[in-house]
């Protein structure tokens, strides 16, 4: 009988085995894509691209060497191979080693030119030819670099909140009503009966709530929504928490803030080659000012001699000017804006006993744009059923949901944080697009 | 100007906290739903159920500690509170300690009974009842238990895959085409195009090892089919991984034996309490016994004196038997079956050289059900070209996929795994649907 161990690793050596040490002089086998030849005439430089980076292999002619290796004419750009030779210190190139080589195996060859010139450093096209291409010009070593960073985002996320107790949960996104109601929802056909994506998993956390008590989720979320600009998707990763047994929102805030924290030095540590491809200096999480929604609209429309349009509502601009307020101010890359108005949030969000106008809610804004919604949520049933009453709204089909109350809801609140949005600030990009693999807006169905 | 630190945590403590040493004796203050009141007339025990487990508190009727709890009459069981109380050991408890009251403070309560017992052990309803109450029935102590394995499941997978140099991918759930065609896809309406809800990463995933060589996702798939079994959902979670520069398919079914060991070991190290809730002995996986899908025919049909019906498909029962002979002659819970017909398996499936009816593929068995399907897939765009036209197919919509290979890629393959259905053979469950939070199949949607 013939057996899988698990054990039998591949012979071939990733860069960072190499940087590990004790490789100078040796002979090593590694492989990766032709990212570039540079042919100087008694030698060529052929970069190999890795998903750790780019290495360069020196190519020498009629050395040899040159027994085992193809002739330099067949090399295309683009091409896989596995190459074997000699390890030498090379301060001048990427990652401080080059490769002599002695042999080379062909694994695969392209088919046609590249449509764009991935191995530049920076790509010059359109956001627009980017995306048309986006399995080709993610290949660019700067482009990809952007979803590392998303990874280590996602990861710090789970990470974090694995420490403190939550429980990662997956929830349903086919639903037979929004957890939010409104016209804003994809729907679908399931077995002849009306069903809808889900454009949130708050219903579904909130039930779990009352099982694990702190439970996570990243996935996506779906919103069917006519927005066409650079900050809106129609389908994005929601990083959503809620936990229990909250004396107020502030242990949300603080949650969160604890998470920030824990994520940037995350990426300082483990991320470091791409903060440095991108150039990315992080934001300064260890302090997050907080300041209460009308209370920032007062500061904003002061300093920069704005009237104050509508009490209750928060326009992208104001936004915007909120972030630049506490940057000029207090030099905070983030601010939380709390108490948002009623009337803006959903129903089940908790009221301010002291002000029922207002909620005991929150806004993360990332240098003036909404990262985060959060808040506590209303726990007791009859105060769920007057609000929905109040709006004028039915429980059909919240049945389920409405049974968590029936039988018993600990205080609790959370969070839904949009990781493409989080990952286009903290990147400095201006749209969300460059900050999502494969974008679907209004639109955009592919790739 | 106030701030959020990210360090204010509350004071409550966790039965990990206790359990790490140094409160017996002392008092402290805790969380928790009341799971059961057991009035002993002099005393009563009011058990909490917390995230971690079960704590019994024990409230002293008229001793000098009552004047802060209140009266005994107005507890409910389901409600929830925080208490205050001194930490005793007590060995014949859960825990191994008890917390002898002085306050107690109720947060919450519930507005009807429970509907059924959650706090009996087992729960003894019928599978329709717990999924028409899952909500509540999830609160039952066995019944959560098998999530948090299926957390362990899943962050084994990504652990593992992290340590392998693999990338987490966020790849969108709406999309214009199917990776697989076929009718078994959920049609949407998107902005008045017709769209779908994806059936596998698959196509993304192959784009994005162009990339970065090795890729993961776990996430939701979405599959149409009008099976009504005990082994199909509608909606599930597949870990999905893809990587390149791969010898052949052998260096798939090594990297999954590796994940399985690896989870294996961190069930067992950090999933303990869980599995002995549920009284699990893990799978053996030390070494996965791999037969190819002709051989395997054969083999049962000798043991088992049963003729083949059909050399190119293999039916539920033939998996089952498939399963139960390798039980009883190696000893083995998996299985890998290997060289699937090339009539069975997708487009992109890479056939095998040496007899192209065949193809490098398999599918991994967990108690004689299959819980992945994998193998090598073609990366030459001439080879994949010519099978599509040879099945009839169109490369209408494919432009994007078919990009990646006329601009070249690794060998490279990948496989599936569907995360209820190895959490069902796990915990040796018959129907997949206990071990999904909230089961999408023909005749549910909800809750």
């Amino acid at each position: 009988m013939d057996y899988v161990s698990g054990k039998t690793q591949k012979q071939t050596l990733e860069i960072s085995d190499i940087l590990a040490g004790g490789y100078e002089g040796k002979d090593i086998t590694m492989n990766g894509a032709i990212h570039t030849i540079r042919d100087m005439g008694d030698v060529a430089f052929i970069i190999l691209r890795k998903r750790e980076g780019l290495v360069q292999a020196v190519y020498e002619r009629g050395g040899k060497q040159g027994q085992h290796l193809p002739d330099l004419k067949n090399l295309k750009e683009a091409s896989t191979v596995e190459v074997s030779g000699t390890v030498k210190k090379e301060e001048r190139v990427p990652n401080g080693f080059e490769l002599r080589l002695k042999e080379m195996r062909i694994l695969s060859e392209p088919k046609a030119p590249m449509p764009i010139p991935i191995n530049k450093w920076k790509l010059d096209t359109t956001l627009e030819t980017k995306l048309n291409l986006r399995p080709i010009s993610l290949r660019n070593v700067k482009e990809r670099a952007k979803f590392k960073i998303q990874e280590g985002l996602v990861r710090g996320f789970r990470d974090y909140l694995f420490r403190q107790g939550f429980t990662e949960i997956h929830t349903p996104k086919i639903g037979a009503k929004g957890a939010e109601g409104g016209a804003n929802i994809f729907k679908l056909d399931y077995f002849h009966r009306p069903a809808i994506l889900e454009q949130s998993p708050q219903f579904y956390k909130q039930m779990m709530v009352g099982v694990f008590d702190r439970v996570f989720e990243a996935a996506p979320v779906f919103r069917a929504e006519k927005h066409n600009t650079k900050r809106h998707l129609n389908e994005y990763t929601s990083l959503d928490f809620e936990m229990g047994y909250i004396d107020s929102f502030q242990d949300i805030m603080e949650m969160e803030t604890g998470f920030l924290q824990y994520t940037m030095d995350l990426l300082q540590k483990e991320y470091e080659r791409e903060l440095n491809i991108l150039d990315i200096t992080l934001p300064r999480t260890e302090q997050i000012p907080q300041v209460r929604f009308d209370e920032a609209k007062r500061l904003v429309s002061e300093k920069y001699d704005r009237s104050i349009r509508n009490p209750y509502d928060l326009e992208p601009e104001e936004e915007a000017l909120i972030g630049q307020y506490f940057k000029e101010e207090y030099d905070a890359d983030f601010v939380f804006v709390t108490h948002y108005p009623s009337k803006k949030r959903p129903f089940y969000a908790m009221d301010d006993p002291a002000d029922p106008t207002f909620t005991l809610s929150f806004d993360l804004l990332f240098g003036g744009l909404e990262v985060t919604t959060g808040g506590q949520r209303i726990h007791d049933l009859d105060m769920l059923e007057k609000k929905i009453e109040a709006r004028g709204m039915t429980d059909e089909g919240m049945e389920h949901y409405l049974m968590i109350f029936k039988h018993g809801m600990p205080p609790h609140g959370g969070l839904g944080i949009g990781l493409e949005r989080l990952t286009m600030k903290l990147l400095g990009e201006e749209n969300v697009r460059e900050t999502t693999l494969f974008p679907r807006d209004l639109g955009r169905l592919e790739p």
